[in-house]
C-alpha cells in the first residue's frame, strides 16, 4: 500500500568524539525514506534549494524512492545542518542551522500523490503538518513526529494535529514536556487522551515504549556495540515502522509491535557509520537476519 | 540450594516529590532477602545495632529470612539513610548517612551458613566482600554487586574480587566508570575480561543488559505506572535473581535470562510502596501473574 513521508532533506556536517562527516546528505525526509524502502515503496515531499548537489540524488535512486515530490527550488538553498556528539553519543549540540528552503513556502504535493493511503509527517510546524495531512483525504494510517520547539512554541496547532492523525511518534524528553509527565507510561496515557490511537516514545540507546489505546508495549533497543553516527536514528526508525506497517492490512497493536521491531533494527544498522552509508550496504534479508538475532537476545523463556 | 546475601539493614527515611516515610526499613540485605524468598529460602549475614526496633524482626519472620546469620551487635547503632528523590523518581540526593555499625567490624558468619551454595555480597568495600567471601568454600555461584565509591578508592581490592566471582551487577553509571565506556555494551565486555563470567548492567526504568561470556541479552523495564518509592529496586531486582537462579541445576545463559526476568517483575512491585510493604502484600503467585503479563508487552511476534 503507498506510503508518503514529508519532510525536511538537509546537507548535514557531523562531528562525533573520533570522527568528522562534512556536508554529507540528511534530513528526516531521506533517513526515513531510505529505511522505509526496504519494505514498501515510498514517495516522498519536501524541497531543496538549487545548491543542492546531483551526486545525492544517486542516493535516492538506489533506494528506488519515488522523488515526483522532491522539489528543486529555483532561487533557494538547501536547509544545512552542523551538530557535535558528546562522548556518551546520545546528547549533542548543534553547531550551526541554515532553515533555508526550510523556512519558505511548503512544498507541493503532486496530485498523483494525493491518494496515498499511509502518510508520515515528519518533524516541522504543526500548522504545515496540519496543511499538508489535509492534502490525502484517502489516507488510512497518518503518523506524525513533532519536537521540543513546537511543544513549546505552537501548542494549538499541535492540539489540533494531534486530534486528527492515528500515531504520534516522539522522543522522551518530549513526551515529558508535552505532558509534564516524567514517567513515560504515564506520559503514554496521556497523550492517548489528547487524540491518537497509538503512541510510540522512544528513548534512543534503551528502546521505546508503544502505547495503543491504553495498552502498553515496550522494546529494548538492539545491543549496538559500534556507534558512528546516530544521526537520523529516530527517522530511520520511524520509516522502517511505517515501512512495515504500510503492508499490514490491519494497524492493529500486533502488527505496530512488529513494526517497532523492524524500526529497532534498522536505526541498529544506520547508525553504523555516517549519514546513509550503512543503509545502501544492507539488504532486506540482512534486516531479517539482526531481527532474528534481536529477538534471541530478548527471550527469557 | 542454599542462598545467603552478605549486606546492609538500615533504618531509611526517604522524601519523594509527593510523600516521606521516616524511619522505615531498609538496607540492601533485607530487600534482597525479601526479594529472594518467593523463590529460594534465604540466609543473611549482617549486623545491626542494640537500637534496632523489635518490630521490624516482623518482616523477617514473613518472608521466613533465616536470621542467624543477623547480629544484634551490643554497643552499636544501626545503620541510617536518609534521601530525597527529584521528580523523575530516579535521580535522588543522599541527605544524611550515619555508617554506624557498618563501619565496625565485619559480621560474623555462623559456622552452619559456611556450607551456602549461592551467595550474594551486597554492596560494601570490596575488601570486605573478599573477606566473606572466603567464607564460603562450597559455593558454587557467587555474584557481587558494587558501587562508585569503591570504583574510586579502592580499584585493587575490586579487580581481586571481580578475579573471584562469577557474576557482577552494577549500574550503568558505575560501569561507566569502571570501564571507561559509555556505551554498556561495550563497558559489559570490558568487565568479562576482569574476571566474572557474567555482567549485569541496571539502567532503572530502562531496563538491564546481560553480558554472558561475550553473549549479549537486553531486557526492557516493566512499564510500570505507580512509582512510590525506588527505593530498594536494584536489590530486589538482584534478590528475584539469585533467588530464582539458586533454585537452578545449571547456572547458564538461559537460566539468567529467566531470572533476570523475576528480578524485574519482583523490583517492579517493590517500588509501588515505602519500604518492603508491597513486598509484605504479595504472593508468588502474583509475581508468576505479572510475568506472564510482561512477556505479552514485549512480544513483537
Amino acid at each position: 500500500m503507498s506510503l508518503i513521508v514529508t519532510g525536511s532533506i538537509g546537507i548535514d556536517t557531523i562531528h562525533t568524539p573520533t570522527a568528522r562527516a562534512e556536508n554529507v546528505l540528511g534530513g528526516s525526509c531521506i533517513y526515513f525514506a531510505a529505511a522505509a524502502s526496504f519494505f514498501s515503496p515510498v514517495r516522498v515531499v519536501c524541497a531543496v534549494g538549487e545548491d543542492f548537489p546531483e551526486e545525492h540524488m544517486a542516493v535516492f535512486e538506489q533506494f528506488k524512492i519515488d522523488t515526483q515530490g522532491l522539489e528543486k527550488r529555483a532561487g533557494s538553498k538547501t536547509f544545512r545542518w552542523a551538530g557535535k556528539y558528546l562522548d556518551n553519543m546520545n546528547d549533542r549540540e548543534t553547531l550551526d542551522t541554515q532553515l533555508n528552503v526550510l523556512g519558505e513556502d511548503l512544498p507541493i504535493v503532486p496530485e498523483s500523490y494525493r491518494d496515498s493511503r499511509n502518510v508520515f509527517l515528519a518533524n516541522t510546524h504543526p500548522a504545515g503538518q496540519l496543511a499538508l495531512l489535509e492534502q490525502f483525504p484517502g489516507a488510512r494510517l497518518i503518523v506524525a513526529d513533532t519536537m521540543d520547539l513546537w511543544i513549546n512554541t505552537a501548542n494549538d496547532e499541535l492540539n489540533t494535529l494531534l486530534s486528527k492523525i492515528h500515531g504520534l511518534v516522539l522522543n522522551d524528553s518530549e513526551a515529558a514536556l508535552l505532558t509534564g509527565e516524567s514517567n513515560m507510561v504515564a506520559a503514554s496515557h496521556k497523550i492517548i487522551d489528547l487524540g491518537p490511537k497509538f503512541v510510540v516514545i522512544k528513548k534512543g540507546e534503551h528502546g521505546c515504549l508503544l502505547n495503543h489505546k491504553g495498552s502498553m508495549g515496550v522494546l529494548h533497543a538492539y545491543p549496538a556495540l559500534h556507534v558512528v553516527d546516530p544521526t537520523g536514528a529516530g527517522d530511520s526508525f520511524a520509516g522502517g515502522m511505517m515501512g512495515y506497517l504500510a503492508n499490514c492490512d490491519d494497524i492493529d497493536e500486533r502488527a505496530i509491535r512488529r513494526a517497532l521491531a523492524y524500526g529497532t533494527i534498522v536505526a541498529s544498522f544506520n547508525i553504523e557509520a555516517f549519514s546513509l552509508q550503512r543503509l545502501t550496504e544492507i539488504s532486506r534479508h540482512d534486516i531479517d537476519q539482526r531481527l532474528d538475532e534481536y529477538a534471541e537476545c530478548v527471550r527469557f523463556d
